[in-house]
């Protein structure tokens, strides 16, 4: 059976991977599926990263020869946003099978770049872009596609992982532990996009399009990162029973999508609780399969480039056998027409760490303001002065709603009581 | 579009739950697919158990009507061998495609009726079969595809992982353990299924199938179970640093295939001695996409209904939007020409309890036999007398040959300072 022809666009560490793979592994790839993948160019300007000799002879600077009737399947892993963009879109309209790990530009125009798929009959695949070798979007589209899905909860980011993990198994803080992971090479000398949450808020908005067929705007999606928590907190959190961990949360109530990305507090028993270090975990719940959870690497050129060949082997399995240009690369036939749940609407529970002046009467103070905005304690802590001058005192709150528990925040933080500006994690619930 | 028609054959636990999800889901399973999937018949001779009304007018007794023009994918789910195995290879020769869970008729006859869907021009699938909810097979056949996959070892019975899992949390023995999963409906009257690894050991077989193309004949696959595993063997290798759990181990060595079903210890950092419980969990090592682990609920009508639906829409989509008849069934398009590896060829390290009685010279003559057979140990613990007028004597080895240690074993245990015989679990490498 004829082959099926892969370019590449761009060759650093996935593009790179996923040449490895097509070379190394073609006896494999074969005997899965009965005909040659052959990579047959590669589209690069830095000529300098070539790991294998072997691909020397497929390496062109003419991105535009991608577009050629010689290639199938384009692979796009050149990263940022306009030049692949409209990289993506061209190949599409010439009726390429386009795979990309993109996550950043799925975020922003994958919606868009779906219509132009179904209209020109080609295809979008994108599995590597959430949770490297995990295959969780395929999960999602085809393993559960039966199931009424309830929620998406996910350690998406590995390197905001293993910063919590090492502050609380190494009793740092975190600016010692991102230092660390700098110099092991788990994180970017630019962090913003791990440890403020933005890397997970793009991955939210993929889930979200592939387990709900819901297109999220990416302006409005609510995301903060883990800068300010301490490692008491997270001492304190394990004492309670809580892990600390920063979660990119996707869930459906009635046709509401709640999607945020914040730190949250999970019981040591969950699975998500359980997965530290640079380990990426995905609980999903669906009103018949239960909570099922996938743990993986999520980062990684060869993991990553797994998934990107995995896309490929199905897209090619397609084109020779039937079926291509009928799947919808969002998972859905119709897209759906949720929207999205205001953050004011939430009720969630709270753990609350005051910084207050060692002064008689703050509590009474603080519990008065709760009080007036109908959050009600589950239960207290105060902690002997710690030498910054201050006691943390400490609150996890019952089910409360979000806009009061940020208004009384506010108030609070204006009292002169107040030492340290009141530091929030939300608990997770069992949803 | 045309809907797609549903027979279903049994309407046990799980075929009601197939026709609970189908009905009350039939929404959403819409707008994923573009079209209808139609509950069209369901033959059965057990009208007594009927949970939905809605299914009233659809049942019939006649399995026959099943292949009838009108029906256009069935669903197996009486479970036995001889007249499920007739009803599938019948269907697959009516170009019906077939779903399945029935994981004892695949361990033994599955390439049959592989090759059967295949010279039809039918599909097969059964995803099912495996780990009720988690789409294991799926994973295997498409997300990790791309991957050269080195190992999957798998907790794949939820009663086996319950009854340990709470020998070792409430001190039980074996026997107490059993009893109370029994009461509690976890396990069957005759639990040899689930507690002597035959249950483990059907989806051992599926799993070489899938992930190497490997057709194994079950009557050659070795399996043990944990009746032998006493409250004290846990807590010991607990101490050790390690979980006891049921494993079913399907690796690739060169050309052979290692694939056993035996108590295991697991360090505690894995993802599956963190599993506890009625879950399940697999982890499959791949040369690309390192460790990735799978976990969710085994069992249970609704998780497993969940996967066979999945199949179904799978399948339904193939046929409106093409390429039906045209997926191999194992996820090879060749099936390879694995060997089984020899027992006696394994190199494992061992955790071995011996039943000593309490006189001097025991331990000498003991390591005395291991040296002679080539066995190194890694570490030993004698416990003080228990009351049973034996001492425990706990050694773990270095690695060693499968076959010193049983031909070991088999000489310390003729020794008349044995009160007890001799238990031995393996350890598991990294591999």
């Amino acid at each position: 059976m004829k082959s099926v022809k892969i370019g590449i666009a761009g060759l650093g560490t996935v593009g790179s991977g996923v040449a490895k793979i097509l070379i190394e592994n073609e006896e494999n790839l074969y005997n899965r599926i009965g005909f040659k993948l052959e990579l047959k160019r590669i589209a690069t300007l830095s000529k300098s990263k070539l790991a294998l000799d072997s691909i020397n002879g497929l390496i062109v600077d003419d991105i535009n020869s991608l577009f050629n009737d010689d290639i199938d399947i384009v692979v796009e892993t050149m990263g940022g946003i306009n030049t692949a963009r409209d990289f993506i879109e061209t190949a599409l309209r010439n009726k390429k099978g386009v795979v990309t790990a993109n996550k950043d530009l799925l975020a922003r125009y994958g919606s868009d770049m779906i219509r132009i798929a179904r209209e020109y009959r080609s295809e979008l695949a994108f599995e590597a872009s959430v949770a490297g070798g995990i295959p969780i979007i395929r999960v999602l589209k085809d393993g559960l596609a039966s199931d009424d899905i309830i929620s998406i909860r996910g350690i998406v980011n590995g390197t905001a992982n293993f910063i919590l993990s090492r502050m609380l198994s190494e009793k740092q803080e975190f600016k010692d532990a991102l230092r660390f992971a700098q110099d092991e090479g788990f994180s970017e000398q630019n962090p913003s996009y791990d440890v403020d949450g933005i890397d997970s808020a793009h991955k939210a908005v993929i889930i979200a399009l592939v387990a709900f067929g819901f297109t999220a705007k990416f302006s409005n999606v609510w995301y903060e990162g883990i800068r300010d928590i301490t490692y008491q907190d997270l001492k304190m959190t394990y004492n309670l029973g809580y892990k600390v961990k920063l979660v990119a949360t996707v869930r459906k109530s009635g046709n509401k999508i709640d999607m945020r990305v914040h730190p949250v507090m999970i019981a040591k028993d969950e699975f998500l609780a359980k997965t530290d270090g640079v380990y990426n975990a995905i609980t999903v719940k669906g009103s018949y399969s239960g909570k099922t959870t996938y743990i993986g690497k999520g980062a990684g050129s060869l993991p990553t480039a797994t998934s990107i060949v995995a896309d490929l082997i199905q897209m090619a399995k397609r084109m020779r056998y039937g079926g291509f240009g009928t799947v919808f690369p969002s998972g859905f036939a119709n897209l759906n027409c949720f929207e999205l749940e205001k953050r004011e609407n939430l009720k969630l529970r709270y753990y609350l760490r005051f910084g207050v002046s060692d002064k008689p009467g703050a509590l009474s103070t603080i519990t008065g303001i709760l009080g007036k905005n109908n959050i009600s304690i589950h239960s207290m802590l105060q902690i002997g002065r710690n030498g910054g001058g201050f006691v943390p005192l400490i609150m996890m709150t019952h089910t409360a709603n979000e806009n009061a528990i940020l208004r009384s925040i506010r108030e609070i933080d204006l009292l002169n009581i107040i030492v340290k500006p009141t530091l929030l994690i939300r608990i997770m619930d069992n949803e």
